[in-house]
């Protein structure tokens, strides 16, 4: 049975990753995608989500933009590693797709009462702004959504600081409300995709696609290198956001444990750390999870057959 | 010419005083009344607030439930102080006022969108959470806003803390998005309020209106007199959130200065203190100001006179 | 009966005239002087403290240097104010004065424990690094003082941030464990020194004195003058300091009233706050206390009488 | 050649293990023993030094008590690892050593001045309150110090809470100051520490000595084993401070890597957590450096030829 699911993303390098990997697997029916910014200025995210729409065909599905800025904190961008436009050097025609004329939060809660109980998953691979401000306003939804699948945080690991990721730390008070809103909540952190090196054979295996959406994996992922080369010293870039999808598609490819996690508000160093308790056993009953492993091939075979998928029946269209 | 007013708040015993200086005074126009939870639930204020709209005869006027909690931090209600009702040991009739069914939020924006730019003064009584979430979802508001005045906060006086205003207190986040969003904001601090004390002298002009409204009044002050002699060793009460609406009727009763406010958000001791900064000489250009004195005789003049408005065509009604 | 007291201090433009103050005055008896970098640099200001006690005639009194630096924070100094040399334009020859060669935390510990129980009277007008530092290392002292009183803090008002004073702000961690170690401390705040101002009358009685201490006074005050016109907005300057050693002196001229005092060590725009709870009614019990109210004409008798005292017996030495 | 080492420790069973580690071993000179209060107070863990400088023959080597609670919070014992004495289930005769009637600050200071520059290698073992309250008062050491190596913090591994180590916890001011002072800091943190399991084989090794430095060691361990069962879920107790000592005597055992250390002072989860920036690349240049891996074999081998030591010429003697 396929997972019905919505996306609120930042596109972002990863991002579109992350969208192509949805869109183009049969396990998951992507109902809307919402936009918040983050990894680039909310006007530049939203051209890009819509370009995407464009480029994946992601017909009839409503695209909206969301919060430009966190809850409380001054905006962050991450212009050294997305670049000037967000998508790296990957450059999309202007787009033709026209976008939901709602608030991404009418969108989410939208999505989630007029589905059944239990039905819809939020994937979250950008700032948790979109996501706080709709269980705020509409807090009726935290009990009817199946799961929260996100792309943050991470168990001492940090990129923007020692020990906080982007994400969670452009907005970490959305990121708290959003961990400790008592729904199921999977973190899929740095320490697990820091597993998802995109190496030169990763970026063979879509160059041999032969299909346009292999070429802006292609480009995605080259951009994404000379990022990552020139700012963290890594050799190949880890592409983080399409491991929360795959862990909605595959959760055999995403190793994960029940643990509490909480988010640092105060601290002057750790503002934006995830605090996950991995002391003692593993809780029997706790509604947040973080992701402790990934199989690096089983992760990367979803990819690919995704974006294959993708560039099948629509290679003609565009 | 009249003030057209959205007054968001949480009654509330003060709260209630608010709205009737609001609505029985020709100085302004109320034209809607959002709710948020604060000195109790969300359920029993805004049950106060329709209780308030029959009894005041704010026919047609909207009356929105918004935010049950904060943004990020748990809810705080004052029951110690507004009892378990939230009006003290004043009784009201069920409310048989049709609430309007939007969310406080979509309230809060189409007032402001829908009319005029620069029309609207927004004065807010309660957490500043249901306007942090107007001004995040509806940025366009910012701009379009004559004027926000709000009762919250004070120079070095607190009241759940010795630095800290319950109404900021309860949402210190969303104070900071209010105070820092860039439209004008004036704080009208607990320093100011507390020369509102509801006098014998006070409570007999109330009572001597021989209306259901003066007899309102008359419990209402009552019901605080009880509460804040054991709670905060008061002789006689002070009534705060009046005093904001009489800020916007009139001015010249409200003294206020020109000074960058800002609210602590991460202090052990200070969390939700605003930080008031009264160095040097006032500032010539600061969206923000905060009271200084309160004229205590024409504040007085100004409540007797709408409370005995509100009696006077619709006392036959009742 | 003298009051017997330790002056540890920082001078600093108002150290120095709280060290006239205490010296000239013979209801204290000066028993040493301890040091902490604070206004200046420990170099200067143990300098500073030496030039004083050749011009002043401390003979015999133990000089001696402390903490260069905070407990946890990073130094800072007040240049803007105290000037170059942390005297202002006042110049002083070059000191003969020996200084005390043990360090200011012995040399506090052995005048505590050589003395009677409740014999010592602490005055501290700098950072309360030394003091800190002392009821670690030697927790015995705690219940042997008389009193601390220090010139430090404030009721809502700052200098160096919209809430912080200096003295504290410098090194809240050691004002957290002097305020709370459980002796008595009473805190001569901002508020109450802002209440000192020297006019130009007060600098016409030190000028009419005809001696080198008084010249030295005046040296002083146009200094500050001349700093605080220029940084903080004032006509006339006040000379916090020695109205801790006034509050020792002569109690009715500073009054004070008994409160709760702690400091904010973790705020981000309240760090180095004193948070004073003036809620309800005075506790009866209680070891902390705040001044709240100066008798200007009072307090400048006594510095005036104290530098006439000084420059008689001492004019021909010199 | 031997190095000289200071073991400031508050045993602590762990310390003990660690002192026998320190005396027992030839590659080490043990100069002197300070004491800070931690796992039990400061009257406790100064007994159980002075019992074990008794039982392991420190003869002549001063024992000194210090600081009895951190420089700034409240103190915290860690009563529920290591029992109402301190030293678990062992007990030791009441102590006929003499305690040096120093401070510790005064023992930590003499000891490195009236050393050669370079040549005195500090070893920590509990709080940090004694050095930094050393390097305050005596800053001149910092430069003398050939190295500190101390147990304490953690990469992303907490006991107190998730992310925060007992002995940075208790007194996180006071690990600031030392982390930060400039001299070299060995952080030999809790996941390293953890890989120290004392099995039941490493227990049988002590037993077989047939000593009573074997029989203490013996009774230290099921303790400790006892104590961690119950409390932290281990099957075999970590022993974690005498990983710090390996360090000294043979850094091939513990392997350690540069990286920037600072201690999070105002978080709300994560005071007294030590933040380690493992991002990129080792830094040439660093005063910090982390444990990262521990040899079990090798240590324990360690702490086994130690303890025999021990037992074999002072056997007699007892």
């Amino acid at each position: 049975m396929t997972r019905k699911v919505l996306i609120d993303c930042d596109p972002g390098i990863d991002d579109a990753l992350a969208l192509m990997l949805a869109h183009g697997s049969p396990e998951v029916e992507l109902l809307a995608v919402t936009v918040c910014g983050g990894n680039q200025t909310l006007e530049k995210v939203t051209r890009n989500a819509l370009c995407l729409a464009d480029a994946l065909g992601l017909d009839g599905i409503p695209v909206a933009a969301g919060a430009d800025r966190p809850l409380v904190r001054e905006p962050l961008t991450a212009r050294d590693i997305h670049g000037d436009t967000g998508l790296g050097l990957v450059e999309l025609p202007e787009p033709r797709y026209a976008p939901d004329r709602r608030h991404a939060v009418e969108v989410i809660a939208r999505t989630v009462l007029d589905a059944q109980p239990g039905e819809i998953t939020l994937i979250a691979t950008g700032p948790l702004t979109n996501l706080a401000l709709a269980i705020r306003q509409y807090p009726e939804i935290v009990g009817r959504v199946r799961e929260v699948v996100l792309m943050g945080g991470g168990v001492a690991t940090g990129n923007v600081t020692p020990v906080a990721e982007f994400n969670v730390a452009v907005d970490p008070e959305a990121a708290r409300a959003v961990f400790t809103a008592g729904w199921p909540v999977t973190m899929v952190g740095l320490d697990t995709t820091h597993q998802s090196l995109a190496t030169p054979e990763v970026e063979a295996r879509f160059a041999g696609l032969g299909t346009r959406p292999g070429e802006i994996a292609v480009g995605l992922i080259r951009s994404y290198r000379h990022a990552y080369r020139h700012n963290q010293a890594f050799t190949d870039p880890p592409c983080h956001d399409p491991v929360a999808v795959a862990r909605v598609i595959a959760p055999e490819f995403v190793g994960v444990r029940r643990a509490p996690v909480d988010v640092e508000l105060h601290g002057e160093l750790t503002a934006g750390q995830t605090v996950v308790d991995l002391r003692g056993l593993e809780p029997e009953e706790c509604p947040t999870a973080v992701s402790t492993e990934l199989d690096h091939a089983g992760f990367w075979d979803l990819v690919v057959d995704a974006v294959r998928a993708l560039g099948e029946p629509r290679a003609q269209e565009a």
